[in-house]
């Protein structure tokens, strides 16, 4: 066991502050990192606030992990002392079910460990990375390639991975075109991402205050959802809808943007119970759907191609006493485009 | 011109009386059909009371036509006299946008020319089905094969394709675990269809009541969704849920019977707005969809299938005088499984 530095929210909406918390001694497979940087995570709030329900307190929040391995255990083969690795959102799962087996962890049937807010296979609860040092076994750790700086990286552990896995799953390259809406923390990775793949990009934000920065980071259109003309132009000609937004949308509207056998994509999860109209999904054989993450493999696989893209993250590096500050400016969208902690001031 | 007898609803919720109606004459692509058989659909109920919204009235009511050739305009090459054919939920459509192009007219974007309840390209009501001949274009006009009986086919134009097209766009075959949500005109045709394409095929109905026909025609389970334990028995199971009811569903007790990547597919449109929660989607990578009928080259594919596989519908053939009374045995679900009208006895 070793004590590390961290930064915890002591219960249900209270503000996080600095304490210590036990990691576990380095078992036969596990990998002890010391974390760089850690992002924020829209969903971190979600959780600290019990936005979605019942949590676990004290939370360390944080699944967007990119430090250095510093000590392994004898089992491991994947990674050694000195490797540049990244944590996402999860840290275990049962490893048998069919969905496991298939590589889609984040799927198992018995529900992955989440790296925090969550009970580990000892028992105990996790806790995620606003902290110095992190065991994890070595399945669940992926390798950041060589051409991504750290810091950028790592946002990209949750927000490259929830963008990365259903633009592929829905077939993104040349020839698609792809809407992405929310041009924030996952929006505009998502851009980057269904630009590096070929795809024509168009932003559907609520106003046009980013459109520099969205065409700048590859789109090629950026329109404002406030202008009810953009829903009359746009009519029937999106293969794919990301949306990013976890607040109530407009589902018809979005809905009638896409083209036949089109997919609308939700990651985001609102806190509110949200109903969507039934009737907004007839016509043009639309789907509607959500995805979660991606596996381990495929988390990989999308490093691997940021690294080959030179894709990271924007991000605003900020010290760990500014957290709470962070978490205010995330609510109210007044970040560009992701709040990256450097662990070393924590 | 052609004067030619028809049942026809006068007005909105008003009952169906025999008329006469004039069908245009056979012009250079035009195929005339003596009708010998149409079926009852259930939307006919929806459209002949306004369920749907205003609709075109007189109405003659009937997209599940099965008759025989009996004269071709000049140009025709795709049909002769004497040859069995049927007509379904379309006559025409715009035959240039990329939907048409592709063989999916049932989603021309300019709309199809739906067989009754609509203006065609002449600038004329449309008259469907229940009445004793039509005229349409050939390229709207499907080939039933002799190994088909008319009667037990004309269902197929429109319960047939409904539930093909979707089955197939889905990949459902051997390995497949596909649900059928009611037991009904559509529902019926569905598992025998999931069950020739080698799926394993379950019915979910509200009770076990036609349970013996279920499993009789092609059903592997039969469950009772008024039983709560169907669906923690049922859980994450089916890749394909085919939804024909349409009224309003538990959808989130639906929804979580899909395996990953499973879809729920509703080919059913109820009057009343149905609200979907959207948390249901959440998990398991579920799609919600829909499917309207499917291109005349696709049912074509499913007649010859139907065909292949000895599959017709389960019909009560009836005489034209009795259609009232049918719609209201259609409604309190009093039907096993199609009601047909002899249309000679109009």
């Amino acid at each position: 066991m070793t004590t590390v530095a961290a930064y915890a929210a002591p219960a249900a909406k209270a503000p996080l502050e600095r304490t210590t918390i036990e990691r576990r001694a380095v078992g036969e497979f596990d990998v002890l990192i010391d974390i760089k940087f850690a992002g924020i995570c829209h969903s971190d709030i979600h959780q600290a606030r019990e936005g979605w329900g019942e949590a676990v307190f004290p939370m360390v929040p944080g699944h967007e992990i990119a430090g250095v391995v510093s000590e392994v255990g004898p089992g491991v083969t994947r990674h050694a002392v000195g490797d540049r690795v990244g944590v996402g959102c999860m840290v275990d799962s049962c490893r048998t079910c069919e969905n496991c087996a298939a590589g889609l962890e984040q799927y198992c049937t018995s529900r992955p460990t989440w790296t925090y807010n969550a009970v580990g296979k000892d028992g105990k609860p996790t806790y995620g990375g606003y902290s110095q040092k992190i065991v994890v076994d070595e399945n669940y750790v992926v390798r950041i390639p060589d051409g991504l700086a750290l810091d950028v990286a790592a946002p990209l552990l949750c927000a490259g991975i929830t963008t990365y896995s259903p633009l592929r799953h829905w077939n993104t390259g040349p020839g698609k075109k792809v809407a992405v809406v929310g041009f924030g923390g996952l929006g505009h990775v998502g851009v980057k991402l269904a630009h590096a793949l070929g795809a024509e990009v168009t932003v559907l934000s609520q106003s046009l205050r980013k459109q520099d920065d969205g065409l700048r980071l590859g789109a090629d259109h950026y329109h404002a959802t406030s202008d009810p003309e953009t829903f009359e132009r746009l009519k029937g000609s999106f293969d794919l809808i990301l949306n990013t937004v976890s607040a109530p949308l407009d589902f018809p509207a979005f809905l009638s943007l896409l083209r036949l056998d089109g997919a609308m994509v939700n990651v985001g999860l609102p806190e509110e119970p949200v109903q969507i109209p039934y009737g907004a999904l007839f016509g043009n054989r639309r789907n509607l759907t959500s995805s979660n993450i991606g596996g381990i493999a495929e988390t990989q696989e999308m490093l691997d191609f940021c690294a080959a893209h030179g894709i990271g993250a924007e991000i605003e590096l900020i010290d760990a006493s500014r957290v709470n500050e962070a978490y205010e400016r995330v609510e109210s969208s007044d970040v560009r485009y992701r709040f990256v902690i450097d662990t070393s001031t924590i």
